[in-house]
């Protein structure tokens, strides 16, 4: 009698939770990161007979290719993010929670959170992605803005807002480097940076007709003797060229030795010298997320997770690691770059392999599709590079630019984001305007809190 | 020589600085505040021969109408706003500045901003606006959202769907009112974003299967027997009729006796009970900004300026009010209602005031055309109430809301503004969502620091 009782609470409690209701059935995945890896794994799960847990610390899911746009006023933050419940809002088989992974547990299963509550799972897919890195160079952890994160976006915009009304005061300041400002890293990002920060100091010339901005310089600081790296030599030039003319100063085989709250210490070959900026935006590398760290796991070059060729931890075939966080490699041997296809691909076969598991199949190798590469450099100018198995042309200028506007629209997550980013795209190609000028929060540097930010190793 | 020397370098100092060349010989206008009555007045001095400097604490106008739709969620807080530079692009003698004034040294024709700077003006146009009171009742400051800011609106929906994150994971919670909403105050404001709240809560139900919001109720407080208490009794019957239908609990004849981090104190007649509600929006009263009475001048109801029939300060005929700020009265001696549409019509009378003593013809008293009044109470449902001058017509409903819609567009500020705010209505109606469900911001309520915020009276 009493185990009848007990038996029909159980029903009753089980049936009240709705979706969840044969949930003790089926095997719990869950996912570290709404990335791109973790958003394209949760959606390759959706006919799976599994209970999909997406953990993320932000309720939405960012678009990163496009966050040098937002810190230039050209989009606005909630263009180029998504809610993650409004994402899933169709896939019944998938519940979100907002959270910071900070440990797990291997031998019971389980993940500790930063509010010291426990999640179990079966099945594990790490892809919390990177962080920016300083390298141990004194002042860039105080003094710099990165690119990682919604909020480090906006804090660039209005922190460089804010100086220009402050120079509007006290233009004298012009002369001391108060509105130059010191981009450090020649990859995509610094490149992209750049052009933006160029074509959104025209804007600012008009807002503010009585600064003389011919005396303000916007630097590029590249360690190595070319820009874009990966990039073919033709497109290294043309990126160079097209920086150059837009009055980017452009400094290569520069490193950064100091970073002060008025310039950067720099050493080009045997000569140090101070070069004054009131901002410093820091897109010099990267290294996996902290989360990599506390695993207790073998890491590769970065902190990256070493994995297996399908992607999963060595001993541990019910764990994956996809994106940036994990030390993939090609077939020769190479490790993959850390970039946004890779991460989707990654994301799509962990995905597979876990319905493979379940199915009882044999877990397939990783391999990366390659399409190709692209960077934007200021307005028109864009480099698209197609991968030699996509017949390897290669566009640069106007249908460059095209080609990457195209392919990023795509891939924006939300028919609602498309529409707006394509609307402001379209009216500020139009009228040489920035639309999103407005100085909405106090600029925050480098914040240690936020989990995905810079940290000092 | 020395003189002759000297003449030479102030003419080269002063041609360096531009548009400000002639500037010693134009009389400057001060404006204190880029709402819609400093706008339009700095507007009106398009092509006056004056030298105009508007001051704003943000660098941006805000549409404050829309404010509600930001907090919950239907539109971006870019898109109600648009910087002030941008907005005067093309006005030759305008300059803007980022300050907050304090004080006005009525003798030597100065203002005080908040970082001790003066700045001396010959004319001045005071628009500050309003803050919300609390009437000293308990708790309101410490609990309390209010909706006169983008940050204001933007707390409110950062508050509202953290805690329905948290409410995920303790569904239990509902049942003590934490996703409850009490909003006080009937007219408008509160009715709006009631309406809009209901809608929003549609979507977070999708958004959340596991909760049941059945158990949640929003309430709507108000202490007068009705709702939209300058509005004819069949608007009033419609609005109560179209929230209850929406599910919106609506407490007429109720006073506030206290806010508490979890409920309301009501009294209703002889009665007393406490309303369980986490969130309360405060939108039960404004007063004119606390610098009205830093001014050491006569107030009146609301602490509102005290003006002559024309806007000027009694004795001071240099100086105007307008706006909410004012009291300004109708020919019958009647106090003219805290809208938009007088703040305009004000703002563009006190330009043309100031036009007029330069030509030194007399003032003109200032009259108020009255075209209607509006409001909208959820989706499909609008009220638009024409005046007697325009022929008195009154539209409920669907056509009501078009002529809102159609309004609200007009008066929006920028066509970049009007192109994105009309997308996403579009968006929002026949998708039945709203896009903007990012937890972007640490809730903050009332900022006692912000300045246009509520202040303990």
């Amino acid at each position: 009698m009493q185990a009848m009782l007990n038996r029909l609470v159980k029903n009753i409690a089980k049936a009240s939770k709705g979706p969840q209701i044969d949930a003790a059935t089926k095997a719990k995945v869950v996912i570290v990161g709404a990335g791109f890896a973790g958003l394209y794994a949760a959606k390759g799960l959706r006919d799976a007979s599994v209970e999909v847990l997406l953990i993320d610390k932000e309720n939405y899911h960012t678009f990163q290719p496009l966050l040098y746009q937002v810190a230039t006023a050209g989009l606005e933050a909630s263009e180029i993010a998504r809610s993650v419940r409004a994402i899933f809002q169709g896939q019944k088989n998938l519940d979100f929670r907002q959270g910071l992974v900070t440990r797990v547990n291997w031998e019971r299963k389980h993940l500790l959170l930063a509010d010291s509550s426990e999640i179990s799972f079966d099945y594990l897919i790490l892809a919390a992605g990177t962080v920016y890195q300083d390298f141990g160079i004194s002042g860039v952890k105080e003094y710099g803005f990165y690119l990682k994160s919604l909020q480090d976006a906006l804090s660039i915009r209005h922190h460089l807002l804010s100086l220009f009304e402050e120079a509007n005061l006290k233009p004298k300041k012009l002369e001391e480097g108060f509105l130059d400002v010191a981009i450090v890293g020649g990859g995509p990002t610094g490149v992209e940076m750049a052009g933006a920060l160029a074509e959104l100091y025209k804007v600012l010339a008009r807002d503010f007709p009585r600064l003389d901005l011919t005396k303000s310089k916007i630097w590029l600081i590249e360690q190595a003797p070319h820009l874009l790296t990966p990039y073919s030599k033709a497109s290294q030039d043309f990126a160079l060229k097209r920086l150059e003319a837009l009055g980017i100063g452009i400094r290569l085989n520069a490193s950064v030795q100091a970073a002060e709250a008025d310039g950067l210490w720099l050493r080009e070959g045997a000569h140090h010298s101070k070069l004054p900026a009131h901002t410093l935006i820091w897109a010099a590398g990267v290294r996996a997320h902290p989360l990599a760290e506390a695993l207790g796991l073998k890491l590769d070059k970065g902190f990256r997770v070493v994995v297996k060729d399908d992607l999963s931890l060595p001993d541990k075939p019910f764990a994956f690691v996809a994106g940036d966080m994990a030390a993939a490699k090609t077939a020769k041997g190479e490790m993959l770059a850390q970039l946004c296809p890779v991460a989707i691909q990654a994301g799509i076969h962990v995905a597979k392999q876990i319905e493979r598991q379940l199915q009882e199949k044999p877990m397939q190798a990783f391999h990366y599709f390659d399409k190709g590469i692209m960077a934007i450099v200021g307005r028109n100018a864009g480099i698209t590079e197609a991968s030699a198995q996509l017949g390897g042309f290669k566009l640069r200028g106007f249908l460059g630019w095209l080609a990457w506007l195209f392919i990023h629209l795509i891939y924006l997550v939300g028919y609602q984001n498309r529409l707006q980013v394509l609307l402001n795209w379209c009216y500020n190609y139009l009228s040489h305007d920035r639309h999103v000028r407005l100085i909405m929060a106090k600029p925050d540097r480098g914040n240690p809190e936020g989990g995905n930010q810079l940290l000092q190793i």
